[in-house]
């Protein structure tokens, strides 16, 4: 084979941008400085209409697991009942933590592939004879690739419920809209190495008035993470509670800078239109979409399930042959899907990068000869927006 | 349109790996220190492979021209006689330097887009009836994208007639095959900011036996360019006569290491496969390639000749449309050709990347449906290299 440079299309961690890279590279300052408070509410005030939020974000130093404990061990208490839509491995984790923390958990088990239709939510929460604390749902749910329709959820939880709306939007805030007054969300909660472009190591927690009363008012076991040190040290002081990752807020303040740069309107546009360039590209070769309906697709992260199981054979061709890495199924989907990411620092011709590379792995694989139609089928979508 | 990231397929200067961006961004070392010796070593011995040479590299801080100019000037005495190719811009230059130091120019005029051939050269020679100092050809010649046969018109200089052979092989060493010996040159010039993937700054001579005697027996009046001067320095204190650039060595010392990485046979073989590519997507779009011969054609760089001098039109659209920046024609080219250059730090996904931009610009400028058609052609000759 030829040399070629290493390529990541991994739902996460994804690249980093040269320029976020040198923001990160500056030198080392003190934590408790002015220039560091000023770094920081730039991040935390920045963010806001990414996470469509009135609030500075709160920032914490830890993956997007502590991001989605944060949202429940500060709300959550012993004995509280909460229902988990699950529609994959993370909307699991979140019924896990929750269980961890001694909360009722009520799943919503949803078919992995589909999304919860709000009235599969409405339903479930008629059945559940209880006082709901919380309803948790996952924005985008990474290991399945499918969309939630959060709004929906978030308007069906408020009018059958007095729940608080709690969402994980790790693996999409960033690259899709998101409004947290108007989809009704308490607390929005994503990390940093997804669509954001950062490494992974910053946990992000957007909070309303709402959530910010019940996290005053959790009773569960918790230090580190307890939002509430966090809330009055930005508020009283413009600092963190605990030695913050300094260089990553370095780098989040320009990525901010070149979110604001393209404009997020255009940030989410190219999301969108790299999942249909994916879709319908994969679709060209006859790789059958796991996430069947265009409306439930992520416009960050595509799954595809070819018929006769080869997902780990394709994923390997792409690693051994061009030095790109995709990822495959996790769980019960192991070696049944591989998934792309397409998200982040990622543009239309990175969609075309790997749809070339597939079409190579079709050749091969299925010795079938698909050169140029998935690239043109891409070309197709990408047409209306060049 | 939607974001791209910038993209740069000019013939120099190439994009830069980010390993070797990081080993020019080493703290700065004094350049009368062993460690600095041990890197300008290192550079120099190790650039031997790919200079063809079995003589250390002489390195100059410098543009190409300033390595033309030293390949000249150190030579080159006033009245002498010399034979030029010229078979572009570049061949030119030599000449135009030569004439600078008061040579006796005789310039073998070759139709731009085409190489000299033995045949032309051996007539030309013959009609000199001067003895011929030196003959002087640029291997690729940049502003027409043509590849001169070096070793058949080194064999014909050196049967002919007693002139060093002096090769400018600025736009292509690092990504053709040479061997100074085997195809008797006597003085070989190169530049940092093509092939070698560095930024421009670096100025590299190679110089056999011969070359050596010629430069100690030099008339002209130089300094800095003095050879004699980097000769003795490197010989006696393993350093140069004047202030190196220091961080350009480490550049340097670390794209010797990916060429060993990747072994210099297979960046030769990219390079070709990447040339091939290149001109059958062309073609596929059915636009005129400017060097009609594939056997002229250089591995490095690619010029196209639209039929209706679309060349500027399509060298914008490229560049508003997907910030990707290619090069125009020089000089009696301009607005008749662009060009793309395809050398160094350059893959065959990056080949693939501008013929999809390349597609979409037939697409809007000529109102053809070519998508994927360039993109499949040219995955045809990849293939057999996967």
């Amino acid at each position: 084979m030829l040399f070629c440079k290493d390529s990541l299309f991994t739902p996460g961690p994804t690249p980093i941008p040269e320029r976020v890279q040198k923001a990160m590279s500056q030198p080392m300052v003190a934590h408790r400085s002015k220039v560091f408070s000023k770094n920081l509410e730039e991040v935390a005030t920045r963010l806001q209409p990414v996470f469509g939020t009135k609030e500075p974000v709160i920032i914490v130093a830890g993956s997007g697991t502590s991001a989605l404990e944060s949202a429940v061990c500060n709300v959550i208490n012993e004995g509280d009942h909460v229902v988990v839509v699950v529609t994959g491995v993370f909307g699991e984790r979140f019924a896990s933590i929750c269980e961890a923390y001694g909360a009722e958990v009520h799943r919503l088990n949803i078919t992995w592939g589909k999304t919860c239709q709000p009235e599969e939510l409405e339903d479930y929460l008629k059945t559940v004879n209880q006082p709901i604390k919380a309803v948790f749902a996952t924005y985008c749910e990474t290991s399945t690739a499918v969309l939630n329709p959060i709004k929906e959820l978030g308007e069906v939880t408020k009018r059958i419920s007095d729940a608080l709306f709690i969402v994980d939007g790790v693996s999409c805030i960033g690259g899709v809209p998101v409004n947290m007054e108007e989809y009704q969300i308490d607390i929005l909660v994503s990390g940093s190495q997804k669509a954001l472009m950062l490494p992974p190591g910053l946990a992000f927690i957007a909070v309303n008035q709402r959530g910010k009363e019940a996290i005053k008012n959790g009773t569960s076991k918790r230090f580190y993470l307890d939002l509430n040190r966090y809330i009055q040290s930005y508020d009283e002081q413009t600092t963190t509670p605990f030695t913050p990752p300094v260089s990553l807020i370095y780098g989040a303040n320009e990525v901010c800078q070149m979110i604001e740069e393209e404009g997020f309107e255009q940030v989410i546009k190219r999301h969108a239109v790299m999942r249909d360039m994916t879709r319908a590209g994969v679709q060209a070769l006859e790789l059958p979409l796991f996430v069947e309906k265009d409306a439930d697709a992520s416009p960050t992260v595509t799954s595809i399930r070819p018929e006769d199981g080869q997902a780990n054979a394709i994923k390997n061709y792409l690693q051994e042959h061009f030095s790109m890495t995709i990822a495959s199924g996790q769980k019960q989907l192991k070696g049944e899907i591989f998934r792309i990411g397409h998200m982040g620092y990622c543009t239309p011709f990175d969609v075309i990068q790997y749809l070339t590379a597939l079409e190579f792995a079709v050749n091969a694989l299925y010795e079938k000869d698909v050169f140029g139609l998935a690239v043109k089928t891409a070309q197709e979508v990408w047409k209306k927006h060049v």
